[in-house]
């Protein structure tokens, strides 16, 4: 069994990184706060005895060898959070991790295989996108090439950013996976409506986010006649508006988000000449995620019309619904009802790094309950419970796959 | 006669001040740039053989005595920009002022008043609101200790940011106005349109902008279903579309803007917590305007209802539709029909210092053409005969209430 007071501890030690005035942390990838988090968690790792090896996109590993050489066993998860996040999401991965290893070092456990804690780069998307991304390039879904060159929110490119705290490594990182293990924190609010205490993640619905460029014409707001108008922030106010109806008009599990919106000038008397939005579309399943799309295009080429605005789209991310394999979701289930615990079957709303790895390896998540299913916000808290069930689950489906 | 090709020559050297590559001119109130403008004024000014005068808001205020000490005659409006404006937004009416000054001079020709050229601080309202800020202040609208509290779009205080760059000054400035002339582009496709060379301006229309600040809660993009959101990014682009659509429904001259949206945290995968936006709504007659606010305040209400979310609003500006001396108006026609210049009388869509300096004094205005009516936007343009006979009505027109 794992410590979890311990494991608190960790998850308020690397929350006291980036923390913000009133509660919550924001450790955007990449930043100086997040390297700060990053030198932490490397300090830990050594700490635990373990071996420390960084690749080009800044991934970081710790391995615990094991008596073979063979493929290894993997619990993973990222530290990077969103601007205004909470102490959970991702770092819970990492750390629960840690404190798996602790507590083998603590029973003097030396397992067949090797066991790897892993810390992807920029899983949040929030500045560089796309999300996952490490895992991504780690998984050879993107060349390190492309994936250096992408420009952050902030005007960054991520290779400058990369080296400029010290984690642009040279390592490969373990490509031989046995099991993939992610445990993480709900974000919604399913298990804590049913009293449950594990999820066992099926997979992840399909996640498409798009940047939305709209050029109008910059004009007085006094004295241009609404017909002479070629309104950049009308034209994005309507999307953003239609992107709120269309997914509505879908229902069910449909999900959609217009979560950024930049206006130029962004003045209060010139009809805004430039704007750029994105839009953010989930659904567990393909066609549904396809007709929201086609709702989406729709949607733009209305509104290019209705307002006399040029209108272009780019593709941010766009990652397909994923199942888990069935073997490794059974193992977490049974590990889970081994320990006495209630569990649910789901699918997961938001995007993680175990989705990627799951082309590569088996891989598979355990969720534990977020109070109020917030997250993405500075006031997201599992309780210690749930996050000693969890790393508990973590612990002993890693054992099996690790002492098979 | 003024001296057209001298004109053109001072718009493009004040125009040179706080360039923009490719065109244009970002001279934003208070800033480096605007100081670098204001130092060239009063170097110009001084040239010229004006007493130059700060008052405690930073009107900059060129004085040529008369023959006499009683009431002046003012020639003025506004070197400060929008942040990608054009060479002749504010800077015409001063340069052109100072223009008139030049041929006086020239010409030997002592007046009976006095004549003052003055440029009022924030006409435009970009940095700080409200707009029109120093002639509202100068005519005692607003106290001088408000004035200076008031923080800018960049959070900066305006007494802060006026002290920084030297212009806070301590000279009061004249009170006593026989007349007050404004020339000014028109910013707005009339005058084109109808082919016609000057706008006697009867009035300005009403003006207001209103600040809506809506709470939401932030949330994750991909695991918050849309029942449990209180999306303060869809609340606003649900205003800003009914902005567009409740001045549609009014038609006529309604107008109505929402020039700047931010959200807060801005990002792709976070329900926004937090968005600010401007309303501009504007119209020459106060019962419809006064409609127009109704109805903004009933789309408020619904939006908060429906979305869930809370609402405030803050007026930043309130100008009621204002009318222009008869006598003044009438003098600036027949002065123009006496050049043999083509005119129409015309309200204006633009706020302009005019309309606050008569409630002190008779004002009035000049306007002239803008091609393809455009302003508040880099390629703002109006031809250099234009620029001269609206200088000319200025200088004929000033001459006529300066020497009775
Ligand atoms: N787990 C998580 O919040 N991932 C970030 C990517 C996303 O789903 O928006
Ligand atoms: N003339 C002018 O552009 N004034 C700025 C204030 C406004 O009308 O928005």
């Amino acid at each position: 069994r794992i410590n979890g007071a311990r494991l608190v501890t960790r998850l308020e030690k690397l929350g006291a990184i980036g923390a913000l005035e009133g509660g919550g942390v924001s450790r955007l990838a990449l930043t100086a706060d997040e390297k700060r988090g990053r030198d932490h968690l490397v300090s830990e790792m050594k700490a635990l005895g373990l071996e420390v090896s960084i690749d080009p996109i800044g991934n970081i590993f710790g391995t615990r060898k094991g008596r073979t050489d063979g493929p290894v066993v993997m619990l993973g998860s990222h530290i990077d959070t969103v601007a205004t996040g909470g102490l959970y999401d991702g770092a819970l991965g990492v750390l629960a991790g840690l404190e798996v290893v602790a507590t083998l070092n603590d029973a003097g456990i030396e397992t067949e295989h090797t066991v790897v804690v892993a810390a992807f780069t920029n899983e949040e998307g929030a500045r560089f996108q796309p999300d996952m991304l490490g895992s991504v390039v780690f998984a050879g879904d993107m060349s390190l090439e492309e994936a250096l060159d992408i420009v952050s929110i902030d005007g960054k490119r991520l290779g400058d950013e990369l080296a400029a705290i010290g984690y642009a490594g040279k390592d490969a990182g373990p490509k031989d996976i046995a099991a993939y293990f992610e445990l993480h924190i709900e974000q919604g609010p399913v298990l804590e409506d049913e009293g449950l205490q594990i999820g066992v993640v099926r997979g992840v619905q399909g996640i498409c986010w798009t940047e939305i460029t709209i050029a109008g014409r910059s004009a007085h707001a006094g004295t241009t006649p609404i017909r002479l108008r070629r309104d950049a922030g009308l034209a994005a106010a309507r999307i953003a508006a239609g992107v709120g109806d269309l997914v509505r008009e879908i229902g069910g599990e449909m999900v959609g988000t217009v979560g950024a919106i930049n206006l130029a000038p962004n003045l209060v008397n010139v009809v805004a000449e430039k704007a750029v939005i994105t839009v953010d579309l989930r659904h567990p399943d393909a066609e549904t995620l396809a007709r929201a799309r086609a709702s989406l295009a729709s949607l733009v080429s209305d509104v290019a019309l209705k307002e006399d605005v040029e209108i272009t789209a780019r593709t941010l991310a766009d990652f397909p619904p994923t199942d888990f394999a069935p073997a490794l979701v059974d193992c977490v289930e049974q590990t889970a009802l081994g320990l006495g615990l209630s569990t649910r079957r789901m699918f997961s709303g938001a995007g993680h790094d175990a989705q990627i790895i799951a082309s590569l390896a088996p891989a598979a998540m355990v969720f534990v309950p977020s109070v109020n299913g917030i997250s993405h916000n500075v006031t997201e808290f599992t309780a210690p419970a749930d996050l000693e069930n969890g790393a508990n689950v973590l612990l002993q489906a890693a054992l099996h796959k690790a002492m098979p």
